[in-house]
């Protein structure tokens, strides 16, 4: 009764000692070096990777290390019947809403503007955006999107939500059209899971229905945005900018031309970080649910993808 | 009976058609060009000035167009028995209230030192800061200070607060102490009026007692911080950055070094911008008080001078 991790290019040491505090006796085996395959009956996994997991006859449970489990469903060799989780943090939330809170606050207030201009001794002041006036669209309104929907909405920012199956929050307007949800919006936010049918959802199409000067916000996934369009709309001045905290190769190349793009603000995939101390504790009520041979908590709909 | 506007190195356009807006046939003169200068029962300064009060014998009241009033009280010709009024807009706590939480989001996100290692393709995570653990300082608790110490305290950061007469603030440690109040400080932030005894007072003696890696931010006027100490201060590692709004020239020299160094965020005096239109009605009302030999409303205390 073994858990393995699963985790190139992570540092674990934080997840080590979060499991060690929770449990000194528990076995926690690192891939690839498994000395008992046999043993394996929990595997916590981060990026995508080259496992083959029907090697592991006694596995019970397949568990994200964060909220999202795109990296899990692409390996074809997960079997049927075993169960896959993620992470379902209070903390994530608050997180995520404390980093999208700071991107929106720099858009109202001219701040990236005024942090450009400072590159080029430009003292220029600017117009202020009032808040009533901004129109906010949240792609996704799972747990995270309809409680930063709520705040943003507490705020006096207009709000709208797109989610696929339709999602009532009072005082918001929420479509299952994404025609109805672009109009008039001038912050979009992408916290949407990704799947085949939101994969590339960012494009062109899409932002020339935004209103002008919109910015683009992604926290789902590098995969959801069409990157050339992205940088195309900005050069048309159709869009102001961009704030990205996902890429489709993580760390991000050196070499990507986002990096010296002077209305692109990047940040290290660090939205939402999960907390190994919080993580653990929901990873080991799951481990030992499934030892007793109960349903784990928190498992997606295979069929959904998330 | 006519309004004097005294407004170096600013557009009045704005003020003109808000005037207008409220009294088609109120009589504006720009100085230096004035007709008759018996004419003149109330004057609207912006800057510092080289007018010579005592020419205009039937001037009532000096209006500031801003909440400050640091650059009326210079002028040494003002007869000590007319009243200098600020503007006091409830907006302009918003506005405040608005630039100072982008600033302490950047600040507790790592959004400025993600937005420094990109200039240099750094992709290098951090580990968030938590609201509860910074503890903001405000200097100055007047209208202004009072309300940003409150909202801040709502959001369940620690906030202490300084003002030179005692002031309670419900759950926020207040003090007439310097040195008790900078004790802990992670996030300094100056909103005093500038005076004698206050001119000065962001030096190297008090960053010294702040929390080391403290970022300072100065809203208040150019001539409270010594420059060369925050320099020396960020130098060793002992703050982190400084955001700066205000300075003793402004706008701020092309040459001056603040321009070009990396940890100091500049902005165009931006944080609370007089609405015109909101300020012309409190102008107004205070242009009919005095014609109709009133006192004026938000007259300042010259001895205190603010």
């Amino acid at each position: 009764m073994s858990i393995m991790i699963v985790a190139k290019n992570k540092d674990i040491k934080p997840w080590l000692s979060a499991f060690k505090k929770y449990d000194k006796n528990i076995d926690i085996q690192i891939y690839p070096s498994i000395k008992n395959k046999d043993n394996i009956t929990f595997a916590l996994v981060w990026s995508e990777n080259d496992i083959d997991f029907r090697e592991y006859k006694n596995l019970k449970c397949i568990s994200s290390m964060g909220a999202g489990v795109n990296h899990i469903i692409k390996n074809k060799t997960i079997p049927k019947d075993i169960p896959i989780t993620k992470i379902v943090d209070e903390k994530l939330v608050e997180s995520m809403w404390e980093y999208l809170l700071t991107v929106v606050m720099n858009i109202t207030t001219n701040h990236y503007k005024y942090i450009k201009n400072k590159t080029q001794n430009i003292w220029n002041p600017l117009i202020p955006k009032s808040i009533e006036e901004l129109t906010i669209g949240i792609l996704g309104l799972g747990q995270l999107g309809s409680s930063i929907a709520k705040k943003f909405n507490t705020m006096n920012f207009k709000v709208k939500g797109y989610s696929q199956n339709k999602k009532e929050l009072k005082g918001i307007y929420t479509t299952t059209k994404l025609d109805d949800f672009v109009k008039d919006v001038d912050i979009l936010i992408n916290l949407l899971p990704l799947t085949s049918q939101t994969s590339n959802i960012l494009n062109k199409e899409l932002f020339l229905k935004l209103n002008k000067n919109a910015y683009i916000v992604n926290v789902g996934r590098g995969e959801h945005l069409v990157e050339n369009d992205l940088i195309e709309m900005i050069k048309i001045n159709h869009l102001s900018g961009a704030i990205l905290d996902v890429f489709v190769n993580e760390p991000l190349e050196k070499s990507h031309l986002f990096w010296k793009h002077p209305n692109i603000i990047i940040t290290p995939h660090s939205a939402s970080i999960t907390n190994p101390f919080t993580a653990t504790k929901q990873i080991m009520t799951n481990y030992q649910r499934v030892s007793n041979n109960q349903e784990p908590m928190n498992s997606i709909d295979k069929s959904k993808g998330y």
